[in-house]
């Protein structure tokens, strides 16, 4: 039974670089960046030295990997949304809604050293790229299906719609990220013919 | 004539320190951060290396200097383009259309290493802290006035425009940071009784 073996191992290997990110995540998230040392990893893990450095050569690298880990977590969770409904309008609102939880609970991350620090990660790039298309994709979807506004390409209202679903991160309850995204989705609406401001 | 002497000693002191920071400015964004001397910065600027070292004792001092320049030149803006109109409504979208060009015009600087590096500078926090409190008592002169929503308080909608008002960060042209204003807006307005998305 090599094939079940092998099945076997890969799921341990697995566990082990879950654990070691895992253990990163929190050990830096306490301590900061660069207090942080490849044998505290190894000891929180529960690991030992010489095993953790057959997965990862350096800190740097465990973070990087555990940033791709969150991102790829992210976007699966922005797919998962979209998947739960049928209607295209709906369908818009669950991403910007679960978009904006995860901006509002990744808010303690950003401007800081180790926002920083990741945020030069190439990995970022692409994510980013992936999200406007999904949202983009799905605004042009809603548009042809019912009344957003036409006046502006969907991927502009998709750079708006990301943008300001980012206010999410300096806001301090749930409630105040709920009322974000109806102001956001009233700014894709048709335009009503009076224009008070 | 003493005091006519000092003024005209301080006049010219700031045309040199003036100088100092375009020069800077220019070389650095040739050249990137850490390329630039103050050798490189003197000559450029048409002074002496002593006398550069007279205003500043190094590169990471002027180009603090410059951004701090930036950022009161930016808030003089947005004052001024409040400033221009008496309406409320009015004054709140020249704020917000000031706003926007800023943020479309300073775009090559963000997501760089200069970026990087002038982001990390307290100025910021405050002129961020200026701004928001700025865009967000237009915001509730304007829902006093007229038919802004009032269902999310002022200080969210300012979070909510200033962050959708950076996409135009990465919007190529004019024409669609017009177009983000107007949707930035649209937002802001009474939601009409029907919910299209």
């Amino acid at each position: 039974m090599p094939k079940l073996w092998n099945e076997t191992i890969e799921a341990h290997r697995h566990q082990v670089r879950d654990a070691i990110l895992d253990a990163t995540a929190a050990l830096v998230f306490e301590h900061g960046l660069r207090s942080v040392t490849m044998a505290q990893i190894a000891e929180k893990a529960g690991i030992g030295r010489a095993t953790l450095y057959k997965y990862f050569p350096d800190v740097d690298a465990i973070l990087h990997a555990w940033h791709h880990r969150q991102i790829t977590t992210h976007l699966t969770q922005l797919t998962e949304a979209r998947d739960t409904v049928n209607d295209p309008g709906q369908r818009l609102e669950a991403v910007l809604q679960a978009y904006a939880r995860i901006a509002h609970q990744t808010r303690s991350h950003h401007n800081t050293e180790i926002g920083r620090f990741l945020h030069r990660d190439e990995h970022l790039a692409d994510a980013q790229q992936q999200l406007h298309d999904l949202v983009s994709s799905l605004i042009a979807d809603a548009a042809q299906a019912g009344d957003l506004r036409a006046d502006t390409p969907a991927g502009e209202l998709a750079a708006y719609c990301l943008h300001a679903l980012n206010a999410a991160g300096s806001l301090p309850a749930q409630a105040a990220v709920d009322r974000l995204v109806a102001v956001t989705l009233a700014g894709l609406r048709v335009p009503s013919d009076h224009n008070p401001v």
